[in-house]
Parts: structure tokens; sequence; C-alpha cells
């Protein structure tokens, strides 16, 4: 495994599309990911070579989404002392109120960054590692900058009616 | 270690007193057993050493209880193929709600048995083991069978006015 | 009613679809059984006679699965020392949080083991039962292993990118 | 047993105080009752002969309280054609939400009448019944008359500052 | 307005639908009804009236469906003596829970009978009337022993491979 | 009755403790008002003749807190065509989301305004009255920016090691 | 900009349709409004000059509709003294409890009026807002009466086979 | 103000004693911290000349914590582009479900890292920072290393009878 910014992990194949936001805003960064399918149930031997060659690539951030009973953000978060992003994944009849739950509410000591339910999760999940990203890196910090800017203008074109005076 | 039904295994220090209905029931039923509390995310290199002995030991059974994001009772069922029955702790501000849904809502392919929240989870959780361990022990389901007929008659003491005719 | 291992019941007819993940894992496993439509309420007097035939017919575990105030798992624990796993069926428009906690809230001395609602529920309901039966049948044992093996092949096929080296 | 009005049942000995302002309604219309503790689970077989009981008695109406996965009212009405009105008891650390799921999500066919959780819902429980029964008791009418407006001259002494005109 | 039994309201004519299980179990019983939509808060003036000439008309029960913040059944409560049972709709983006809230968790002394919400508790809602009309009134209790005879019929023709025998 | 600016209602004697940081809100910008417990299901037939003098009084909202099957502002909304707002009382084992969803889910055509539950939501609903007041009062908009100034002051003395340069 | 009773915001473009049935009672009204897409996150910087311009037109009265975490009402609460009224949006897969607490669960000091959820909020946050404009405004009252009996005949109509005695 | 790490906020002073955890973890591992109760809402502006010199001081990350509509932590992230952690406070009667919907479910754009509700939260909020600085600190990250494995000795010496060879 060759250098890589950020690990994704999705607990599930079908988990892997809601990911879709995430992989676009490490795209936009030019940020170095991968993304695997590893169920923290149903391969969990295959999560410990992968952290290893994780740490091996250098990777610096890990965003893992999971749904139902979303043990994997947590499992992978004790397991390394990279920071880790959870998701949750809104894949079973409960709309992701059990995947919030299972991954927001680590106990004390064992740290996992909980995003919103879905595609807004997964968006936000990537723009706050690029924020921590950003924190040793100027040239992210700039393209963080005009990210933000052209988002606001966006949501300008949006609007109907209302421009504020420059 | 030496030979054991049953492994018992909380997420903290803290939830294992959520457990004496559990053991109540080990003793009463003369199950041999052992308790830990080792953390799914804070010790979880403890959790492969600990799944292996009880392996040798011949152990049945593993009651897991866990509160918060309660990844215990899954992460253990990932590791073995022994029958792992989940009680959900309610140690959150949140009452267990949170500790129910991590822990009954396992995607599909790793079953964990999920009981109610709390002490008559835990005492159910351990009712359930001897029912199962009852169904290759003659001596166990006759204890089964008395031990339900004086908790009828424990019921029926508490009733005010009424008793069935025999 | 000849011998049989597992006996399904369903509240109504049309929980029966949510069984098919269950009815899938114990063709797998050769495991024998029957399932039938029993509701608790509607036709509680078929109860007894069909937990008797199913005591009789040697079976050793019940998979019942129910929606709305679902009584059914319970009902029949009650009935029966065998042990009992149960399956929340999203039929209602709460979409099985009123199955769930009418499954897994039972109260302390009849206990029901609950999974998840809907289809991996059903599944991981076979596969627990599977569990405890393999307890004292090796060919089950090796059948499990494998089982869990081909399960864990197929998640590394839906990875894209990513094989552990063996 | 002799004529009775109404059969009370609690599902525990620990669910009947919560009964208490049912059986304060009950004894200022002057309806003949009888409570017991009887378990749908504990003790279901008790079930049958109560019923029975209760038919030959001339029950006309069954209040049923239980708390956890409160299966009681829905067993009972299952077991009877007489109404049978639900109040669901506070007693797991979920607060009765789980009770009053279990009571009141009945599937079609089988009804039971559900009350709010705790004294509120036994109170309404006792004076639902004594709506019904007055309906071909011109007594219990005149009585159901004052006592609804004492009732409303209480909540107005308890005003501080406001009497409508007569 | 002629003799009536059953006095049907709905909170609003989008509500109306929802009763059709409750109207077939009126007709089936013979039972005779008048349904109309009056909104508790656009046309509070109405329910007065309405109420009055019910009382007039004979009408020994209430059958009222709600949404939303359903206040219907609760304020027609208030204004009348007789049986109240309310039926909570799903209209809102909350499939009902809003209703289910509004309905059952009326305050002591005025009581509503809470059935599940939906369909099932519109079906429910009018049997459970039938069972306390079927209390005076003989054909109409062995009409209800047939209708719950054929009940069970129907649900042991929906079970595959399973009769008890007569 | 004479002049006066804010008609209070609330459902019970109990839930008027709930109201005193209205009352506050109220004695601190001089807003004439008087408090009254009526029930809208118990004394239902005290709303009219109360909403009537409170027209008569010149009243210019009404602030209405109820618990449980929270109905009250509701039912007063459907009375009058002044501003209401609605506080939710914590009154009941639900702790207030009963009585928030009673309040807040007004179906179209009748509004409400709902504040948050218990005391915030009594303060911040007096404190509503108060701007929309204001909007026709200079005396009562300035002492609302005094207020918001002394308020902003107050959470700075709370704040430990910062102050803003002015 | 010119004068302007009511100014409009959403949190996001998506957020705007939900808005319709506000805008339509608005039209009725002949109340000057404008609306806006103004994120209370993406584009903060905006929401003071529109504020502030809307101070300068005179604006009496704010609406502002957001969905998931919605911060939109509260944030625009607390930058101005006018009184503002708050519609959650069904936009997340929460179908809008998310934003219902956000928006109403405001600590004490700055008030928001939240509506329901979804369409019937927006319709009534309108609807609240005439009733306080009209407090100043004979012309506006009037509307409000004519309104509410067009509202109240649309309901008859709806009804089938009742109609009041005039 | 000299040179700072991290910027810590609390929405209320009374939300104050909820961070103990999180100055402990900082004062663990040596971080400059300095901690301020700032409202979103009562206090607004002091935000911006906050952050300002936040930024100035070279503060890496910002702990925020509020209760109730929990906006704090949103509001700010929309201001700057450091990463900002956002711990719920179970300060409402809903023991902090609405603190927690009001932090995770952001909308996509504006990342907010949640932590669980209240003081196990406000640990890991803590310990995450750690994590991501220490991704350019190698003395943080042998601190991290060494209070991972003396949390695991902690978890270890409240084992009972457990403890792996090593």
């Amino acid at each position: 495994m060759n250098e890589m910014d950020v690990l994704i992990v999705a607990g599930s194949e079908n988990d892997l599309p809601y990911l879709k936001p995430a992989i676009e805003v490490f795209d936009h960064f030019g940020l170095v990911y991968r993304a695997f399918a590893v169920s923290a149930h149903r391969t969990p031997a295959d999560l410990d070579p992968l952290i290893e060659e994780a740490h091996q690539a250098g990777v610096r951030a890990i965003l893992a989404a999971a749904g139902h009973a979303a043990h994997l953000p947590g499992v992978i978060a004790a397991k390394t002392l990279l920071p880790v992003v959870g998701v949750p994944v809104p894949s079973s009849v409960l709309k992701g109120i059990d995947s919030l739950l299972s991954i927001v509410q680590m106990p004390g000591g064992i740290p996992v960054a909980a995003m919103a339910i879905g595609e807004p999760g997964a968006k936000n999940g990537a723009l706050f590692i690029v924020r921590f990203l950003a924190l040793t890196s100027d040239p992210l910090k700039k393209k963080l900058e005009v990210y933000r800017k052209s988002m606001a203008e966006k949501v300008r074109e949006g609007q109907f009616g209302y421009k504020p005076k420059k």
C-alpha cells in the first residue's frame, strides 16, 4: 500500500454508496484515500492488518461508516490512536437512529467523532478531516477557504430575491 | 482456567452490579461461571485470550453486559461461535435505550441474543442460557421445572384474595 | 408430526415473509423445521396443542416472529421451557419499535432472546439457534465454521481494493 | 366467588400500588371488584380459571395493568369477550413507553382499551368502565354526573382569582 | 337524527378513510352509526350540537379519530359522559406517535380509550364498542362469539401445514 | 375584570408553578396579567366565559401551559383569534415529550406558538409575547433592549477569564 | 428594499417548497413579504445585513424554516428583537424530529415560536403572525374572522351527512 | 491572550461543570486551553471577537458544549475553519437527546464532531482533539500511547479474577 492520507471503511458493501459525498470532498481537496468494506462483525480479523497497513501508509485519519448496531467506528478507534470519524448509515428500518446511538454514545476513553446520519454526515466527516489536516498544511487551508466561499456563493444563487451588498 | 460453563463479561467495573441477578440464577442452577470486566474499547486486546481460554475451559455460553454504545456482546460474538447473550445496561443518561439498540440491532450474520435493559435482562439472560443447556441435561431440565413452579408460587403469594383451585 | 428441530411461529400470515432469511439458514444447516401462523391473540387456543406437539416431536428451539404489540414470543416462552427466540416484525406504522419493545422488555423470569427488527433479525435468530444446537453436534459446529468463513469471503468480494495477506 | 362487577388484574405484586386510583373510583361508585396479581408470563395457567370464575361471577369489565413488555391486557382480551381496559405501568427503566406500546399497539381483531401511563391511567381506566356500565344504570349515571361536577368544583378551587359567573 | 348506536367523528375529511375498518365492523354487527368530519380546532362550535343530537338519538358510544395533535377524542370526552374511544391517525410526518400520545396521555378525570395507530386501531375501536354493547345484548354477544370463531378460522387458513385436531 | 394585557391559563393547579418564570417576565415589563387554572377537559365550560371576559378586558395575548395530552393551548386557540402561546409542562412520566407533541403538532388552520418544555419555555413564552407587544409600544421596546443587554451582561459575569473589548 | 411586513428565511433552497402554505396565507391576507434562502451555517455573514435591511424595511415578523440541526430560527432570534416564528422542516432521514427539537428547545432568554413539522407548521406560522399583526389592524382582524369562518365552512363541506342547524 | 492550543466554550455557566473531564484530559496532556461561557443566543456578539482572538492565539481546536437546542458548536463551526468538537449537555428535561440531535445533525457543509451526551462526551472530545494534535507532535503521541496503556491497566484492576498472560 502506497502513501495514503485517509482510510475509508464501510461496514458492508451496501453502506459504501452513502460515502460518495465524502469521496467527492477528498477528491476535491486532493487527499489520497482508499475505501474498503470490512465488517466489524463478519470480517473482524481483517481489521488488524488493514489498520496496520494504514499506519504504515502514513494514514492520518480514518472515516468509518456503518448501519444498524454500528460498532465499526468504535472498534477501529479501539485499535488505533489515529482520529476516527464515524458516519451513521440509515440502512435499518429504524432509519439510522440505531446507527447514530451506536456510534455517538461511546463510553469515555475511546473517542469517535460522530457525524449526521447518512449523506450529510459523510460529506461533513470528510470536511472535518480536511479541517484538522489543514492545521499543518497551508495549501489545504487555502483550498478550504476557497471551498467555503464557493459553497456560500452556491447558497446565494439558490436565494431568490436577495444578494447582500458587498 | 478450570472447567467452566458460562463466561460472564461486563464492559466496565461499573456494569458488574447489574449482573447480580444473573449470578444468582447460575448459583441456583449450579452452573460454573467466572465474571470479568473487559472493555471492548479500552482493553480489546484482552478479549482474544479470554475467549481462547473460555473455549479451552469448555464454556458453552457467554453472557455479556454493556452500556452506552454497547459493542461488547457483538464484538465477542464476532470472535467465537459460542452463543452470546447480551444485556443492555442503563448506565448512560439515555437509560439504556442506546445500549439496547447497540446490542439488539446486530446486522445479519453475527447473532447476539438481546435481553431487557438492566436487572430483569440479566436474570433472563441467565435463565435463557439455562434453557438451552437444559436441552442436553436432564438434571438441569428438572431443576428448571422446579424453579418455574416455585416462581409461580411466589407470584401467587403476592396475589391478594385469589388462589386457583388445584 | 415427525421429528423436528425447530418450530417456527409467525403472529400472522403477513409476518411469514419476514422469516424467509431464517428458513434459508435452517435449510443450509439441514435443520428440520415447520412454520405456522398462529396468533397469540386471535388463535390463542391453537398454541397449546402446537407446543405440545412440538415437545413430542423433539423440538429444541422455537423461533417466533410478530409485529405491533408482539406478544407471541413471550406467550410461547410462558408455555414451554424450550429456548424461544423472538424476531420483531416491522409491520406497523411504527416500523417495529413497538414490536421490539414488546419482545425484548420481558420481565424477569421468562426469557425471550430478542433479535434485530425484520430480516436481519430473522437471519440471526436462526443462526443463534444453530450456535446453541452446535454445542452438542460436531457436524453442525463444522458447518458453522465453514459458513462463517464463506460469509467473510463474501464480504471480502464486496470490498474494492483490499484483500488481507494470508 | 360472589357477584362481581369488575375484575382487576396486575401483572405483578409491584404493579398493584399503581392501581390505587382505580380502586378509589370503584369504591366511590359502589362497584364490586376484586384485585389479583397474575402474571401473563410467570403464572399463565392461573389466567384461565380466574377468567372463568369472573365470567361466572357476572363480571362486566376487566382492568389489567402491567409493565415492561406488558402482555397481560392483550392476553386476557384474547381469552374473553368482555371489555378489557389496559393500564401501562412505568415499572421499567424506560418509564412505561415500553408498557404503553405493548398494550396499545394490539393488532386488529382483539381490542384492548389503553389508558395513560401510571396513575392517571388507572383512574381513567376505572372511570371509563363506569361510563359504559352507566349506559344501562341510571343510578350510576347520576353518580357520574355528580362526580363530574364535583371534580370541576375542585379544579375551580385550585384556580386563583377566577370563578365563572353562574 | 334518528336512533343511532354509535357516533363516528373524524378530525378531518382526510382522516375518514382510516375509519373504514371500523365501519365494516359496525356494518357486520348491525349497529347503526353515522360518521362526520368535525374538527376540534377548526369547527369546535359544531361539536356541541352534534353531541347534543347524539345524546338525543340514544347514542351509546363515540368513536373519534384524529391525527397530529389529536385533541378530538379528549375534547369530546370532556363534553359528554358517554364512553369515547380514540383512534390515532398516522397523518403527520411523525407517523402517528404524536396522535397516539395526544390521545392516550389524557390526565386523570376524563377518560378516552386509546386504540392502536391507524387501521388496526379503527377495527379494534369498533370491536371494543361491540364488546361493551354486548354486555346487555344477547344477540350481539352471540354474533361476537361467531365473529371470533370465524376470525380464528381465517388465521388458520393462512397457516401452512398446521391445523389443530378438533 | 379590569384592563389586562395577558391571560395566563394552566391546565391544572399543579402546572401553575412551572409558570413562575413567565410571571417574573411580565412583572419585569409591567404587563398586566391574571393567571387561572382551567382544565380543557375537567372544566371546559369555564373556558368560554374566561375567554369572553379576556376579550372584553382587552387582552392581547394568551399564555397556556399544560401537561400530558396537553390540549389546552389548542382548545383555546380554537375559541379566539388572539395569539396563543403554549408551554408544555413536564408533569407526566414521559417528562413532557407528550405535552410537547400535543401542543406543537397542531394541524394547519389553528396556530399555537410552542415553547420549550418546562421553565425555559415559560420564560420564553412571556418574552415572545413581549416581543410582539413591543411592535406597537416604544417604551416596551426600549425595556426589551435593556433587558437583552443586562441578560448578556449576566452571562458575561458567569464567564471565567473572558470579557470582549468594547 | 421597500416596506415589508414579513421576512421569510429558509435554511436552504430545498427547504423553500415547504413554505408554500405560508406564502399562500400571506398572499391571502395582503401582507408584504420577501423570501430568501440563507443558511445559518453556510452563509452566516449574510444574516446580519439581511436582518438589518429587514429592520429598515419595517418588518414586524420573521418566519424561519430549517431542517436537520435547525439553528436558523434561534440564530435569527438572537440577532433581533422582532418576533421570530420557526418551522421545522422534515428534510432529514429523521423526518423532522431533529428539526423540531433544535427549534423548540430554545434555552430561556431568546424565544422562538415553534410550529408543527412541515407544511401544517408553515401554514400555522403565517396564521400566527397574522394573529398578532391583527392586534393593531382592524382590517386584518376582519379578514381573519372571515378566513376562520370560511375554513369552518370548508370542513363542513367535507363532512358527510351532518350540518349544524343555524 | 497568549498562545493557546484549545478554546473551550460552554453555552452557559451551568454547562461548565460537565466539561471537567475534558479539562482533566487537557491538563494531563499539557495542552494550553482557556474556558469561557458564551451563549450562542444570549451573547452572540461575543463569539466573533472570541474566535478572532483564538485564531490569533494559535488555537488549533475548539471544544464547545451546550444543552437544549444546542446551537453553539454549529454556530462556531460556521465562523471558523478550525476543527470544532461538540459535546451535548443533558441540562434539559429531555436528558440531552435534544442537545445531541441539535449538534450531530448538522447539514452538509459545516462539520461538527459530536461526542456522547454529558461527561463521557466531554472526556472523549478532549481525547479526540489530542488524537489529531498528536498527528504532528511525537511527544503528544507518546503520551497518548502511555495514557492508553494506563487506562487499560485501570480497567484490568477492576476485573475480578482475570489477567491476560503477558
